[in-house]
């Protein structure tokens, strides 16, 4: 992680997301900016270390999936307890693509299908966030 | 944001991280692991530019606090409308913090706290997640 490089990028575009933000509402919809993926999961049986240790094995094999940028996997942090703080979730993965089409092909990769076979009878919810840099 | 540290470091840490698991359920408790704090912004006028804009301009003041390793300001991504995903927020924050206590020197900054006084009325919901890397 570079700090200043990802500084100068957020001040770059900030400046072209202003632009984007005042020419009409195709910001989000702009396929070739950076797409920030980031989904947590909630264990069917939330106090099972073995489960977990099983769903964190499983995240790990999405490093390998060839439009991933980055990849963190993590489990709820132990910050200042705040009511708008969630931290009832088991596991999360965050991943960063180049564009809107990486995404979708991590989506489709068959180590990404065979992560949903092999993991998703262990969880009981999932939510997903996609974001775009602005 | 480079790809190939990243996957080593996520190698590296997999290995820590299981070791971990097995030892005992401090893992979310070390407080020397990198802390990603992700925050979730509903606004009160959820279709008002102006308010948006607003949110994104107070957002970026954030990237100057010290603590910050890097920051990503975004909006929802176009990606496929799964009932998983939810698009429904305004903005979202993702910051990166060497450990707790950045994060916790990130909370009480007062670049942050002018942050909350300036946007806060713009908001009717906030979730905020915080996870540390396995």
């Amino acid at each position: 992680m570079h700090k200043e490089n990802s500084k100068e990028f957020i001040t770059t575009t900030a400046l072209l997301g202003a632009g984007l933000l005042m020419a009409g509402p195709s910001l989000a919809t702009n396929s070739k900016k950076m797409v920030v993926h980031h989904v947590f999961f909630w264990l069917k049986n939330s106090s099972s270390k073995e489960d977990l240790a099983k769903l964190i094995t499983g995240l790990q094999t999405l490093k390998k999936i060839s439009t991933v940028r980055n990849i963190y996997i993590g489990v709820p942090a132990a910050t200042e307890d705040r009511t708008v703080v969630d931290s009832s979730y088991s596991a999360s993965e965050l991943l960063f693509f180049d564009d809107l089409a990486g995404q979708k092909t991590y989506q489709d990769d068959p180590i990404h299908q065979k992560f949903i076979a092999d993991c998703s009878h262990l969880w009981e919810k999932v939510i997903v966030y996609d974001a775009v840099d602005v």
